[in-house]
């Protein structure tokens, strides 16, 4: 039995981490931590299914875990990987802190001087994409939402070296949990609720950075550079991705389907659709999977559409996923 | 031409304010206020289909208005409508600074001293109930949203001294916009977006100090007693009340349904629907109607069910249709 | 290992009896039906987390399951229940088919002979109401699910012989999910998503009936007379029933929650909700939970919210936990 | 006064064509017509803020107008139209029959022969784009809800000559009511509200054809080529176009900017937002707006966002504003 310890279970991931880890057959809740509500216990905070007292961070019996995730603010995230590896205890971290290699881009994306740059550089935690890295991983960085989405519908083009042009267009719309439990004026019902607002887009979100890092070493051509325009949606979980690729135009759909069947034939949470079947966010909320559907728009322009939800494959769940991994598990326990 | 200003015309009630009085062929709006924003124009905080300076409120040129609207916090408002009133403009306040006639129950149900008590008692205005109150009116309480949907949906019951037991049971329902829009957890998009959550219920809602106050005035027979639940709906804007009333059980629906025909077949902004057809909050959206269905649920037990649209007929609808009344106006001029 | 067979697989109960049946470690599924999509894969109509091959009804291996769900219209269901009889094989329906004990009382209510009369009386599968009748039952009639939401709000005050009137007004407020799968006029999303519309009010909905007979059954004192009032909530999951029930005026609120204590504090599945909590649909999304919240309005009016998944225990987790409780095993088994 | 008919009053473009007019001063509405509702009233059908009786098609005045919408199917539409020029009554159309100019495109889209080619080519209703072809025109072809708000966002680029690639990128997401008032499955409230689903992508819409068209007549330099990706948005109402179109390098956004400046400053429904601030649905909903923003993501590689209400500017109100320019009137009366 795996004994986790979760920080920051009161947030949007970690209420989620601590709903498939009750299912998980191998692994067993040690303790739960909340800033904002210690001393008081989950079910108080939210009367649903789950329930577990809430510890002040420094109360937390670290110590005993065998892992702890943390679903904590970045900054305040890598000083508690730093305590828990210098117990020896392993850690997958939420948090964005440990995604960039370099300190440099961490401090250039976070406008932060990165506060445990010894831990670096950490796996990138997509099973899919990176598996070999992540067994036996003392610490990994569990990715962003956004760029597991887009990352995925992207990695086997990559590989294949198929994009003839740099420019990616990423055109992403999130639900709300993606923005956190902190109430803003941008997450008030009555703003979000008759509207669709797109922010930061180019080249300015963070998730840029994190996507441009993994997207140049996945590829085997020319270095991808992706725009990116993400847009809030009126839904509470769930992404869609859709993905603008310039390939050859002798390419046919066939051959460049026949790049993703090769790379996630084998994978239990990557769904590639049948052709004619475009993928919805309906398909993957409440899961860890992730569908993807490609078409050829026109000789030479592929449409990739990228489905997760946000909470369990950009989050929790993948985590999770990451942990089996990690231990030498089955990657399917406790997320189906 | 009648010169009006608004207060607090970046808030919900007061942009719906300016957006229905852009239509008004005998009113203008001479100058808007908002605390928060002042200094900027309208179009820049929201870039929709209106604009016009937001003056902070001390620097609007109060004397030259013919009316204010007061779309305020109580407590502050009625500072304003005394200064309004001491240079003669006419004054119809949005906020509950006037609703209660006794400075007492305000004291009770806003736990704050009246801070200007000598403009009590001012008309309650519900125009369909109270119409002769308000013409020529120097000063018009503009009702809460709950109370015109639970007193349209039970005046005429009450006139006719229908009630054969004191309880009248008030089950509603209301769009966010309702609770305003400064951002709070509970109004959080997640939060609200997959469910429906009553809050305040019983008799501890604010807005039951003056329906049980307009309630026993209107009533010809036993005071009425409103249990009062409302319920926190994942939509922007409308109120659905369910109000169930005990009558003689030998009273037919159609005796019953002749009291509402009676009290509002002349009514431009009262639909009475035909037998087997219920109200619902679509009929009334962005409109300063009220329907109103009434079914007997079985001998002595009627349900009426009162939609309305709390930022239009629950708030600056309202206030114009008060307007008009007030001017000597035609009552739609501008609520079309 | 239990052998389960699911009839009506891609109608929104069905599918959610094989999301939750997925996880469960005492149960298999052994076959899925479907009228309209026969010769499909569950995943080729929902490209989601499952699979399965959809057989005609007909060409289902029946006889070699040890219990078979049935999704089923009213009246097909009885059939296909009688034919598993035949064959010794057990019977969860989530139809109406049997839950009305008198076949005339399923005349009255559902317009129709009852085919299948020799299979009455059912037991009336809520568990926490009705477990001794359900243990090695051969045929379970699994509730309705406003029905499963108002019983279990109600059941403690009567059983306690709390009623000091006939009359409990139900105000329920339903998600669409539980109109089933097949597009109309009223649940196009356009129609719902701005509004929220009351529906069959009074005593003519088709679960009052239910509601009557059990609640009569439970009922130590007079006999509960229900008022009924559905609205269709623009939300997928999720009933909250709103209900007001006369009490003697002398019991305080902490004597009428005792009721409910006693009731409930073994459940696994109900949780009864602090003073000052109030019951939301938010609670119980995506769970088997119900949630209860008890008020004392004023002396002598009780009201207790009542919240479900109307998908989970509302439908096809109680079904589970019926088979939990039919075959003997933990009743959370698979629900957690 | 202008005299107006409208045939298809039920539908959601028809209702709303009507509920604009009632606020014209300078039309009437004469007639208005429904194929299904043929001898009901419109508050029967729908009780809101309108009424009038619904006419047979057959049954209509038609030469007593002076104009006529056609809220019709296409292929009806142009059969009316026909009969209405043959009595020398003005057409607005807004089904897709006289959109197309070549009648071969016609039936390449709509896989149809044309039922009116002595009609065709009728002026194309953007009257910020094509103004003086509307002016004392007798049929003009309304456009579609999706070309409207593209050609705004692409427009002024198109006539600078500003594209350096044809490849125009359209991700575009539209609320459910662009689906029309008949329910499918993919407009099922339980199917829409947790997603977002892309349909018809790459060069397949029919609205690709009159994009096409009006993009190579509006073009100063290279033909562009659009792939269009509509999406199903989870709102009843609006339309985001998220654009992004190769650009000079050397171009700064200010240059860019300049183009829109230029092209809309005097145009009352289109709204140029100030740099750093992004269209979203919100600001255009239930107006005649369209609010565009352009950021220039990196050198060479601009994103416009273009934002309508697809009911109003892309339906009903741009046909309203169609016929104040056809009669010479101020082309923001009764749309404000």
């Amino acid at each position: 039995m795996i004994d986790v310890g979760i920080y920051g279970a009161t947030g949007y991931a970690g209420y989620e981490l601590l709903r498939w880890l009750s299912r998980h057959r191998h692994a067993r809740v040690l303790f739960t931590t909340s800033e904002s509500q210690a001393g008081r216990s989950l079910a108080e905070v939210f009367p649903g299914p789950l329930d577990a007292p809430l510890l002040a961070p420094d109360d937390a019996p670290l110590g005993d875990a065998d892992v702890v995730f943390l679903a904590l603010p970045y900054g305040v995230s890598a000083l508690v990987a730093r305590r828990a590896r210098d117990m020896g205890v392993r850690v997958i971290d939420l948090s964005a802190d440990f995604r960039l290699a370099a300190p440099q881009d961490y401090q250039r994306w976070y406008n932060h001087v990165h506060p445990a740059p010894e831990l670096l550089p950490a796996p990138y935690g997509i099973p899919e994409l990176n598996r070999a890295a992540l067994q036996d991983a003392a610490l990994i960085a569990n990715p962003g939402c956004y760029p597991t989405s887009v990352l995925l519908g992207l990695a086997p083009l990559l590989r294949a070296g198929a994009l003839t042009d740099p420019l990616v267009i990423v055109d992403a719309k999130s639900g709300v949990s993606g923005a956190g439990r902190a109430p803003k004026q941008n997450t008030h019902f009555v703003e979000v609720s008759e509207s669709l607002a797109p922010y930061s887009i180019g080249r300015v979100h963070r998730h840029v950075g994190e996507m441009q890092q993994e997207a140049a070493r996945l590829s085997n051509g020319i270095e991808p550079q992706i725009i990116f325009t993400p847009h809030l949606l009126r839904i509470n979980r769930g992404i869609l991705s859709t993905i603008y690729i310039r390939v050859p135009p002798e390419w046919s759909e066939e051959q460049l389907r026949a790049c993703y069947t090769e790379a996630y034939a084998r994978e239990p949470f990557v769904r590639l659709l049948p052709a004619g079947t475009l993928a919805t966010i309906a398909h993957t909320a409440h899961t860890n999977l992730c569908t993807l559907s490609v078409t050829l728009a026109q000789p030479g322009l592929l449409i990739a559409v990228s489905s997760i939800d946000n909470l369990v494959k950009g989050a929790a769940g993948q985590a999770i996923q990451n942990m089996n991994v990690m231990f030498g598990l089955d990657e399917t326990e406790g997320l189906m």
